[in-house]
């Protein structure tokens, strides 16, 4: 099987994590287990999300943290804005890449964002084409791509209408997301080889989550399929909203181990990384991760 | 990629689980509990081990077990032996398959069964001949293939030397085990390759643990180069001894979902796999399959 030599891991804890997460860190907490991220190797870190405070309480402070950090010329700070106003937020404190966000789901996109997916389009074009303006670099999330929790299947037409409205936005790269943790590999082969009919893989990421175990076995389809980007978030911090206790993200430990043993390069210390696990897990409850059971129960 | 229309999955719950488990389940329990196995479609069950009780006291009731449960015949029911006094116990209650095991690291063999594996190749040639006699099939595990926890890496010569013996032996199929649960689908592919030069895949079967959370992508890399024979645990009953709290064996009803989803048949009902980990759980502390997780966390 051929898989590529290196690979792009985006940390995605400090926001997907942290948001996921009932108890609230605290902003100076966060500073510093961003500033133990950015010394790990890792490229890139969405270290928050410009959504209104009510919506998500835990990531009220994105501003303060922002503002905060030490950065590391080497990494690329993004942060999720869900509209006008989060932009100007994050591009006050100059974050260096604004991530969008929308659903494939007609249902999930009301139940996130209390909006059609038609009518999110011209709020996303607005941030986007700002973005854009300002100079950043413009990422976009498709979520629930490999399944929905009030829908089920998405068909993979809706995917691709999705994905190509975005991409006309002048959007640089998309994240494909299993938001709920259930697909297959048989299943990513197919979205894979039906997206490739329209994008290049250059411009495509996977946004996995380990909620019934598949998550690895789908990177492994996606590797040999010449995906080179993928997003992860460190111990798995940050559940399942929709089965609490299980688990969410694809730890970013997790994937380092398999990458790591398999040859594939991130230019990430894997060490560092457990160190910034064991960092945040003083303020979350247990990581699901397998790397930090294994720490946990051998120390 | 090119997968098996079809798989054949082994249920070690009951003896590589248990054993691994710190509690006694009480004999009745094991018995009501395989009965629910043998009706999940499952083809293969490892009911217990003959070993002495002082060795395994969470299975000194093998012979009670053996007796009291309602053979499905459909359901091969094996159990492992460790030695002459053990097939006798074995072939009394007369279980269908005898499995013997075997590690491919001196120093984890010793530390298991006292011996070299020099000296234990007469001990099993024995048994296995005796069980050939009795007209019974006999199956290997050869254990910690992908890395020992006192020797690490094991030279896949010293694998392909234990493997040709016991195959000389007249054992039927090995099971090619990840013991402590480290390889990685690069590993599993290489080693494939190398057994491949010296064995028919249609004997090997996969006996992955998932402590790194890898097992899922290392089955799939074994699909990929034909192997259609797994062993897993209901649940992934079992942890992993060498790291107290983290995952053993590769979860059951984890694989099936996998299977299930991807199209590959495997004759097992997943609802039954699961109403059978709820019953054992009701004995063991929490299990560690994702499924089990998400199950007990939306219920």
């Amino acid at each position: 099987m051929n898989f590529p030599k290196q690979v792009k891991i985006n940390e995605v804890g400090p926001r997907d994590g942290l948001q996921n997460e009932a108890v609230m860190v605290p902003a100076e907490a966060k500073v510093e287990w961003i500033n133990m991220l950015s010394e790990t190797g890792v490229p890139y870190i969405e270290l928050s999300s410009f959504v209104h405070p009510d919506w998500i309480p835990q990531l009220k402070d994105a501003t303060e943290v922002a503002r905060h950090i030490k950065r590391n010329p080497a990494v690329t700070y993004a942060a999720l804005v869900p509209n006008r106003k989060g932009l100007e937020r994050a591009l006050e404190v100059d974050v260096d890449e604004i991530c969008l966000f929308l659903s494939s789901s007609e249902t999930h996109n009301k139940k996130n964002i209390n909006k059609s997916i038609k009518d999110t389009y011209p709020v996303l074009q607005e941030v986007s084409q700002d973005a854009k303006s300002a100079g950043k670099k413009v990422r976009g999330y498709v979520s629930t791509v490999f399944g929905c929790p009030y829908e089920g299947d998405i068909p993979i037409d809706n995917v691709i209408s999705v994905c190509e409205r975005l991409f006309s936005m002048g959007v640089d790269e998309l994240s494909i997301g299993d938001t709920i943790g259930v697909a297959d590999p048989a299943q990513v082969e197919n979205v894979l080889i039906r997206l490739f009919d329209y994008f290049p893989k250059e411009k495509l990421a996977m946004h996995f989550h380990n909620t019934r175990g598949t998550a690895l076995a789908n990177v492994l389809m996606a590797l040999s399929y010449g995906i080179t980007n993928f997003d992860s978030s460190v111990g798995g911090l940050g559940g399942c909203p929709y089965a609490k206790g299980a688990s969410g993200n694809l730890a970013t430990d997790d994937l380092l181990y398999m990458l790591d043993r398999m040859g594939v390069r991130t230019g990430i210390d894997i060490d560092k990384i457990i160190q910034s696990s064991l960092y945040i897990e003083q303020y979350v409850s247990n990581l699901s991760s397998h790397q930090m059971k294994v720490i946990n129960r051998t120390r």
